[in-house]
């Protein structure tokens, strides 16, 4: 064969690139633009927007005018708008403007950050965009920073150097079975611990019976005397207590562990201590709010979320951990095709973690913390809690309406209790269809938890585009909706 | 407090996010265009890229403009350009342009594609694109597709399900310690399995011990004869097997494991096989390189990266199972305040691994199959690999270097081994100052990796924008340097 046997043919021409990635910029500018004015739900069903889709690839290219084009007819019928005012469900993860165009690059340059050597730029960037951060969030200097993808797989690796910590038990070299040396490990998390920390447990072979649940008090803390009671319970019966999660704003009503006096207790008993503040995290650029996080100081491990209430787009977590020679144990393996010269004098964040991918993620958090500043991101973190705080008060002065969990942050957990309902599984009953009442409208969408057997309502403040007249307006709907599900409820 | 004490600030305008994503398409395009004037490696010392950042973030707002004259200034300095032409290290990994406009359209969209209902057009969109993919690859229509960030990732899913099959161990419930009831796992891989599946095997509590490495044979093709009575011999003394990886491309001289006949035995010994095809899975879309996959339709998981070889930005690694029930079962946990009313009646991506978050991945996937064209990227990959065979036939008509395996796709083995050169260690360090005066260039980036005691040099070909002039000029430029090498040698 002749290398002309066969011809190039390449990328797109730089013409057509400029031209496509204006037409691009141009919907999404629209998109921005008329983002209000979009059902925030769909109103489709399963399979609907598959069926638009032909079932196998083109055979010939397509024109990017018609990809364009299928981006209105096939994916936004089928959109769940997180980028939405009126999205008050789960927690907000918006995609701001800074952070958008900083994936966009991001994406161009398509490095992967694994060594130093294979994008030196991306592991320096990363060095300091995650110390700016840890300044910002008041943690001490000698906390590592390496971003991560998702919460979920920050804690995983968190959970593994809190495993690898127990240098006695040799799990890295000998593995976890079969081995009659090996104590059964237990993990502490509270009630309302997010279930990624289960997810990481199961992965590292802790089991379901391996995770115990320490109960919460009124406000849904975790009970630190509760906590002590239980690791002497388990150390008297033959369990190894190795790691404890405390969470800094839980995923059901943003409850505060005690993380100090936690903190105190896994000192005393030399447990690892991982501090979930995914959602809440952000909140801790704010001098007013910095009394919720006292003690994690003292954590091993801290995970923050900017993909969540810091504007940048999906996915980007932070993890600080003051031991990065544990978590590095834990992962590091080079082998001969990864070394490289200056292996002795910089960081490759492969070491710390198991996606040897990693993308240029820490541009967009450089964008996003430079084109708002510090001062422009706490205004806009200030102005989400004094929505969630000003919400709260309606709610309070609401007869119809309590809340039923402390408004910390952003978010706001509540339920309708109309006077005269007092069975609970009547209200539940009530409440899941004043849910489902005020999403049917998909002017906006709120997701529910259960807590303590209620059915309970959360809005989620945290949009960058969500203001004040958003939140009167979900406000106005639930009075309105509860009024029409209880004539519903009369007639029937 | 009343909502207006403080004032809503918003995101970036509309006008402005046009006139600034205008500023990065034609940044980016420039960048594109100029790519192959710039060195592909940085000439800088560890430290001087951080040196150029201020040491901490910004109080006040930045202007986009001094940001994007950053990218310039602080970043391209620092720049390993993995899109480069004459990057030929790793394994390719390049950002396409309708790749790049893909990921560009996710970020603004910034869904999370966890639940159906979170957002159904990410998850049909991810049903569809998994489906042609498949299709494309010749894998039977009841392999459940799922799209995870990276190939390290995707094992690692893959592995936790094998560890899953076996439902007598309980794993799951009762966690792999303190347990006189489990035999200790054992893990098959070959002498050149990819360390990914190292780090998986420690983060699941396998252990180095738990590895079992197969010999290879000649072409550093796993041997089934000797895992065949690895497996017995562990099953007499104790262990209980549970799993092999097999390889098509691997990472050091893209050998390919005889799968068919490992699939024999996994099928006789019921053991979960995983067939890693990260890098040469995307030549499966080629007829012609189909019979170097046989046997892949029998294996339960296998993993291809569309983000290495399918010009699909970082990142974007496919996984296919044929017992998705193992894999939820491994993972699915599904706590209240992430409960939908169509649980039943769809896939809940979130329910098949531990990230929680998931990007709108699909698009860029869609976007690339659609603007080439499944000719489109056959012919590219066919480009590819013949660039590789008319190297490597001037490899071997060259008396003063050899090849050291069997080119089978894009990449090449090699190394220089000149007349009168016996001595392993004298080769060694000739090669290895080979390399380094080649990189030193900053025209080519190779790397390198060692095979029975060999350093050998890789060229591995797979970016849309290398064409047969640029391997040409590599190859004169390899002969060119020995010659200077062995002069410097001589005259020392």
């Amino acid at each position: 064969m002749h290398e002309n046997d066969l011809k190039f043919t390449g990328d797109m021409s730089a013409a057509d690139f400029r031209k496509y990635g204006y037409a691009m910029v141009d919907w999404i500018a629209n998109f921005f633009d008329t983002i209000e004015d979009r059902p925030v739900l769909p109103a489709i069903q399963p399979g609907d927007i598959r069926s638009k889709i032909p079932s196998s690839a083109p055979k010939l290219p397509e024109a990017f005018e018609k990809m364009i084009a299928d981006i209105d007819r096939v994916i936004m019928p089928g959109m769940t708008h997180w980028n939405h005012p009126r999205y008050l469900a789960y927690f907000s993860s918006v995609g701001s403007a800074p952070g958008v165009l900083g994936e966009l690059l991001a994406a161009a340059l398509n490095i992967n950050g694994m060594l130093w050597q294979s994008c030196p730029s991306s592991t320096e960037l990363e060095q300091v965009t995650t110390a700016w951060m840890r300044q910002l969030l008041g943690l001490p200097d000698h906390f590592f920073g390496v971003i991560y993808d998702t919460g979920s797989v920050s804690t995983m690796h968190a959970l593994a150097a809190a495993r690898e910590q127990m240098a006695d038990l040799q799990i890295r070299e000998k593995g976890m079975t079969g081995r009659a040396d090996l104590p059964r490990l237990r993990l502490y998390i509270s009630e309302h611990t997010h279930s990624s920390i289960d997810k990481a447990a199961l992965a590292l072979g802790i089991g379901m019976e391996g995770i115990r649940r320490i109960p919460s008090d009124a406000n849904f803390a975790m009970q630190p005397e509760a906590l002590r009671t239980a690791i002497q319970e388990d150390r008297s019966t033959g369990w190894r207590p190795f790691c404890v999660v405390a969470t800094i704003g839980t995923t059901s009503t943003t409850a505060v562990d005690p993380v100090a006096e936690i903190a105190n207790i896994c000192e005393r008993e030399d447990l690892w201590l991982h501090v979930d503040a995914a959602y809440a995290g952000s909140a801790a650029i704010l001098p007013e709010m910095q009394h919720h996080f006292a003690g994690w100081e003292k954590a091993d491990s801290v995970l923050v979320n900017p993909h969540k209430w810091l504007f940048v787009p999906l996915d980007l977590s932070l993890m600080y951990t003051r031991k990065p020679g544990v978590l590095r144990r834990a992962f590091s393996l080079v082998p001969e095709y990864l070394r490289t010269a200056h292996d002795d004098n910089v960081v490759n964040f492969m070491d710390y973690g198991i996606p040897l991918g990693r993308r240029f993620r820490s541009i967009k958090l450089w964008f996003v913390l430079r084109y708002y500043g510090v001062d422009g991101l706490m205004a806009r973190l200030r102005y989400h809690i004094q929505l969630a705080q000003n919400l709260a008060q309606k709610i309070d002065a609401d007869s119809d309406f309590e809340r039923v969990a402390p408004t910390h942050f952003s978010t706001v957990a509540f339920r309708a209790c109309p006077a005269g309902w007092q069975d609970e599984d009547a209200l539940n009953k009530l409440n899941a269809r004043l849910l489902e009442a005020v999403n049917a409208t998909r002017r906006f969408y709120l997701t529910h938890t259960k807590i303590g057997g209620k059915f309970v309502l959360r809005i989620a403040i945290g949009n960058i585009r969500t203001e004040a007249r958003h939140i009167e307006d979900v406000w106005q709907l639930l009075r309105t909706m509860l009024r029409d599900v209880l004539k519903n409820v009369q007639n029937a």
